[in-house]
């Protein structure tokens, strides 16, 4: 793991596939690499698909570079869970043109088939933060429970919008408005903007949030770098802003809460598949409540009953 | 529960709510209505946002409920975890419409704070099931893994498309590929329905299945009925498929089989929650590790050994 630590780009590649896919030495790999982590700024970003994000994501890491910061993204793209995410190409492209070894990018296209992807998007991230990025982003897109829990795990959540995708986008929108740190409005050299924009603080004057923090709107043209420094710069002041009182500790502390119950439930789960659901006995128990000689709810409080037993 | 057996429409709401909130009762009320499901028909359907699920669901009822079958609809959104469906609006309007008690719709905003959504219409379904329902509709937005978990609970699963909705809905469909038994181009009138028909037949030609059966692709416009009658008819053509040796007990047995992992987790984790995580410790613990003096692997691994010690 030094090898990681001094940043080394093979190593750190071979680290976060061996994370990635869950192998048996994962566990140990996050565990030497945890002490050193913590030290990264985490940023979040979601929108729906066809917002720019990758574009946008691309301008903000330049711009960071050159304020001589080192950035690691994690993409991950969820929509896909079988085939493996054609959105993702675009990134895999994008990757070869980083002669610039200060920007490492990795795609997350497919779920791990042991536990969720938020949970595995962190320790992605963990082991990103450990290798000494100052700057880790999180880029996913916004439809539904596992990206915003995969965002929230971030110290900063920017919400990326777009103007005139309709009342579909509506929607989401009102799904991820409370979980906004930073609004983006992408392509906003387009019609609707400035209703995007009233949209937002419209529904701002309905959400509650945890702290005193208005999120701040930023309009951008990612495609040519307009409004990009003024992101970099809303990001930096909210990071700032957590830095007061003990508001970025309790959002770390939080975050841990709920990535710790995740990881619990995960082993458990693994545990229990192996004790309990091995050896064909899931067939089984599968077989017996299909043709209706077992009711499920039963059988699931008589094995938790077990749990332990065998302990 | 006899009330709801004997297809009491109010005795059949309180009972879906406490199985979707997941209240106390909950798992008496499956219990009791367990040996009394199996019965029905289950038909998944998903699509992209847009597509025209609703009407398309909306006329498939009113098809069945010509031929004098009874209907239970559970509509899914899982777009909006936080502000509880916009799209679902719409649902709630067509309910109204509805003179005609053969045919019940039942929205599901949000997500149960506990178990996953798939656990949970699943056990919906059950309820509609045991109530006497010849069949039971499923209708998700098809964006994520959680989605794909809740259609694939059917015995038939209805893959929605429309054409012109652009690159991110190949993505979409490229995930929802291989879990389609049939596919439906609606909105058939417009453009571009040739060219999804292709695709759709290009992307056959790749994907995997588990048995001989090649999805038949049907157009409609749900707007005017268009279409409606060959989509039921090739559902029942699939069932009848399903008959066939031992399918349909295959296709069951195998969701039972995932039903019931996923039952196990989720009940597990309430134990652990109340058990390990219970009295302050969950804050503890995220405190501990929020400040780098724990590390969450070694801590999770203490905690799976610690399961059943106080069993």
């Amino acid at each position: 793991m030094d090898r990681v630590r001094a940043g080394d780009l093979r190593a750190l590649s071979r680290a976060i596939s061996i994370v990635e896919d869950r192998r048996p030495d994962s566990t140990a790999i996050l565990k030497a690499l945890f002490p050193y982590s913590g030290n990264a700024g985490l940023i979040g970003l979601t929108g729906s698909p066809g917002a720019g994000k990758s574009t946008l994501v691309d301008q903000i890491a330049r711009e960071y570079r050159k304020q001589g910061k080192t950035i690691g993204i994690v993409a991950v793209d969820p929509t896909s869970p079988f085939s493996g995410g054609a959105i993702l190409g675009d990134r895999i492209r994008m990757q070869s043109h980083y002669a610039d070894s200060g920007i490492y990018i990795r795609s997350m296209a497919t779920r791990g088939s042991l536990g969720g992807l938020a949970s595995t998007t962190a320790d992605v991230a963990t082991v990103l933060d450990a290798s000494g990025r100052d700057l880790v982003m999180i880029e996913t897109v916004g439809v539904g429970q596992d990206e915003v829990d995969i965002v929230t795990l971030a110290d900063v959540t920017l919400v990326i919008l777009v103007p005139g995708m309709g009342d579909d986008v509506q929607t989401i929108k009102a799904g991820i408005m409370e979980i906004a740190d930073i609004f983006i409005i992408n392509k906003s050299d387009r019609d609707g903007a400035e209703r995007v924009e009233r949209e937002i603080r419209a529904m701002q004057s309905l959400a509650v949030r945890h702290n005193n923090w208005t999120p701040p709107i930023v309009k951008t043209v990612a495609s040519d770098g307009t409004g990009v420094l003024e992101v970099v710069e809303s990001i930096e002041k909210y990071r700032e802003y957590l830095k007061q009182g003990s508001l970025g500790r309790n959002r770390r502390v939080e975050n841990w809460r709920k990535r710790i119950t995740e990881m619990l439930r995960d082993a458990l789960f693994q545990r229990v598949v192996t004790d309990y659901l091995g050896n064909g006995e899931a067939e089984r128990f599968a077989v017996e409540v299909a043709e209706h000689k077992r009711d499920p709810y039963s059988l699931v409080e008589q094995l938790v009953k077990e749990v332990g037993k065998h302990a």
